[in-house]
């Protein structure tokens, strides 16, 4: 293994984490809080010790698949630590390992939270959360890439290992040209909602804060009652925001180039809306039947519902009412669509529209080729054939899924939680959603549970948001054990 | 599509099955219970009925594997259907669908119950009820192979339709002989049961009726405290026969042969063992350090967490304590073993050890690929490489599985009971357990669902025992389509 570029590449990333802390020292200075200083002097140290390791460049820069993998999974994880220092040392999250749960919780845009009074943080700290989330977003390491002078020709296998879903490959002929366009859709997305709730009558630091959350689909609010106390109209922009970010940037791309009609055939997209559509109104007649009470104008249900359908299958995790007091139907659509997730190529997490899609169409085939043994039938998407490796390489994401997502319900269950609580607590980290059902349930936290149950959340969150591989790496013996 | 020969193999069903009814009829006259008649009266012309529409013979006796398929999913909804009516007519269950259920509970050798009161049921009742997991466990339609007249080379598609696993296909050069020492081994191992009840001084019926319940994996008792009321040695027996019942019957058959020691190589019994003895053990300590109240002395301790690992790893689905009360450590170690269930080739349901262990090998090919990205690996058991298309169908199996467990779990959620009810109700019945949690936990039952809930239930049962596909294909609109 070539652990010269890997350390190289590590020691860029610590450097940009340093410039990234600048931004909320320019906070402090707004609301003039002192503990800017703490942001302040650890940026310094951030930037200055990246620049000393950083300085020489190797000599082989050749990344192969596994330096990837290895790098971008080490790179999020010294990201996390090195994030969670100001945290403690400003006072605002005393404990460490709460720390690294509440950045590696913001950087993979979960948005689950230990806290249970986010109103006492200061707002530099505030800031510095919510802005991990749009950090996140769109990827610590193809950020790098736009940055680093050339690494060669072997870009494609850090972009690979960062990015979310199985497509990218056929997407990134010139990496650098696209991860610009690709930032630039994202910039400006993320302006026009700034622009939107600011219209709307929301204060500019909320507005600024609950739009990075919505960009990266990340979910950390500002106030305890997370998205409940803002007016309808506020809540119906938070809703479009979020599913716009849930959509493949690869529509905006094609959009970009005139190709609406090809953007407007994708597969995925169409999955996408649909599923939103459908369980949007099925919520809605639900809740309106159950809950008189609370939902009883089909204008409340309808928010409600949809702004809690497009909350949890983009992944986001905001809330704009208590959704677990729903009744079970509710929230076991909602528990789907945690599994679900957006689409491939957007900053959502969960298992991804496009691979569930494939999925189906991989058991209909099954079953067609039952019917008529001897047709040959390929499984398509987007009316091209999908490969044999990209089914099997989907097929083993999706057992790796389920085996960690039975291993870490297993252990955290030793903390004496309930079945609800761990499945979901799992479901909402695994997925980079939020909170969960009952004892995570959007009015709760992840407070309760032990430093080590902490400790199997976080690496959910990781090994969610960088699509499994990258961090199961990490733990594989015979990745060290290579020279 | 060979409609004829279908229907002449369900005549065929129907006829055995009024065969197997008469056995009922010998407990009445032991009982001198009248509604013997019943049985006898229904048993006679199910036969007429069956011999009437099987007496001519089709011409063109070719099973493909989509006549296999529909014609295993047909006749095990035919036997349910059929069979429940005595347990209407006898006043025993009087509504229709729950009598389905109990039927489909039996045959499908799940053991899930909709009766509030067990003991208040007949003894022919109850014996029929128990029965139908002793015919069920080795398959109705193996069962007939031995018996009907040769139908031509094609019997392999029936077997493979109904047969659990993946692996029967290397195991059936002459189906005949191979069902017939299958079923021999089948009877002595239920004999031997018998009789170390009976020695340990249980009740005829009661041993005949568990011994039924564990040969089957099936699960039903004939008391409402399930087998808690057993002696401690009583309930080691259960355990042992319910465990030596969920391995691979290859492995009997290679001992028979003298081929020992191949026997003792085969990698799923081993995960097998191995999987028991790890889960009976940390549920032990679990259990002894959190109930000291109940599970004081390491004996029963060890007793009661055993029994349990082995009633559902086993997929049998008898209960010796009310596990619905242990911590959230032990119960989701229940609640992954119930999808884990036994191995292929034995009379327990579940996603199959060897499937499982497959999938952990595939993943583990994936990561060394990674790192050794020009060595060729395959995914080897026993020694034999495992076929890209056998990997195929397991994972289409598992994604399918998923599928049918998130859709069936979203429509029993809009009977209003808790998440986790209803995701236990499902694994419990997809897998073939009985039991599950809360509100259909051991010292519950599932009458408490609407009836279209437990069509869905029921659906979960027959598909899970015929691992999915026969059932599945029943609903694929293109299966009728074709002449």
């Amino acid at each position: 293994m070539n652990y010269k570029v890997i350390i190289w590449l590590l020691a860029w990333i610590l450097k940009i984490e340093g410039f990234l802390m600048l931004m909320p020292c320019i906070i402090s200075i707004i609301y003039r809080e002192k503990l800017g200083i703490i942001y302040l002097l650890l940026a310094l140290i951030a930037i200055m010790a990246g620049r000393l390791v950083s300085r020489k460049k190797p000599k082989d820069m050749q990344i192969y698949q596994l330096e990837g993998y290895v790098t971008v999974g080490l790179g999020w994880v010294l990201i996390s630590l090195c994030g969670a220092i100001p945290f403690v040392l400003s006072g605002d999250i005393p404990f460490y390992i709460d720390a690294v749960f509440e950045t590696a919780s913001g950087f993979t845009t979960t948005g689950s939270s230990i806290l249970t009074d986010v109103e006492a943080l200061s707002r530099t700290s505030l800031f510095w959360r919510s802005f991990t989330h749009w950090v996140g977003g769109m990827g610590v390491l193809v950020f790098i890439l736009m940055l680093i002078p050339s690494a060669g020709g072997s870009h494609m296998n850090l972009m690979k290992a960062e990015s979310p879903g199985y497509q990218v490959s056929k997407f990134v002929p010139k990496v650098k040209n696209n991860a610009r366009t690709l930032y630039r859709i994202y910039l400006v997305m993320t302006v026009l909602t700034i622009l939107a709730l600011l219209l709307s009558g929301m204060p500019w630091f909320d507005s600024l804060c609950l739009a990075f959350g919505a960009a990266g689909t990340g979910g950390f609010g500002i106030l305890n009652s997370s998205c409940a106390d803002y007016t309808a109209l506020q809540q119906w922009i938070l809703t479009i925001a979020m599913i716009a970010f849930g959509v493949n940037f690869n529509f905006y791309y094609l959009m970009l180039i005139h190709h609406s009609r090809d953007a407007l055939k994708m597969e995925e997209v169409r999955a996408y809306i649909t599923i939103i559509l459908a369980s949007g109104l099925l919520i809605t007649l639900n809740i309106h039947r159950a809950m008189p009470e609370l939902y009883a104008s089909w204008g409340s249900a309808l928010r409600h519902a949809f702004f809690q359908v497009g909350t949890i299958i983009t992944t986001t995790g905001f809330s704009s009412t208590d959704f677990d007091l729903w009744p079970s139907f509710s929230k076991f659509i909602l528990f789907m669509l945690m599994i679900c997730g957006a689409c491939a190529g957007s900053t959502g997490g969960g298992v991804k529209v496009s691979r569930l899609l494939i999925t189906v169409k991989a058991i209909r085939r099954e079953l067609y080729s039952l019917v008529h043994p001897r047709a040959v039938k390929k499984v398509r998407m987007d009316g091209a054939p999908i490969e044999s490796a990209v089914l099997r390489s989907i097929f083993i994401y999706l057992t790796a899924y389920f085996a960690i997502f039975g291993g870490s319900v297993l252990i955290i269950s030793l903390n004496g939680f309930d079945f609800e609580t761990n499945m979901t607590a799992v479901a909402a980290t695994l997925n980079n959603i939020g909170p969960g059902f009952a004892g995570v349930g959007p009015t709760c936290n992840f407070g309760g549970y032990a430093w080590w149950a902490k400790l199997v959340l976080t690496f959910n969150m990781l090994a969610g948001r960088l699509e499994l591989m990258p961090m199961l790496i990490l733990f594989y013996l015979r990745t060290w054990r290579r020279g």
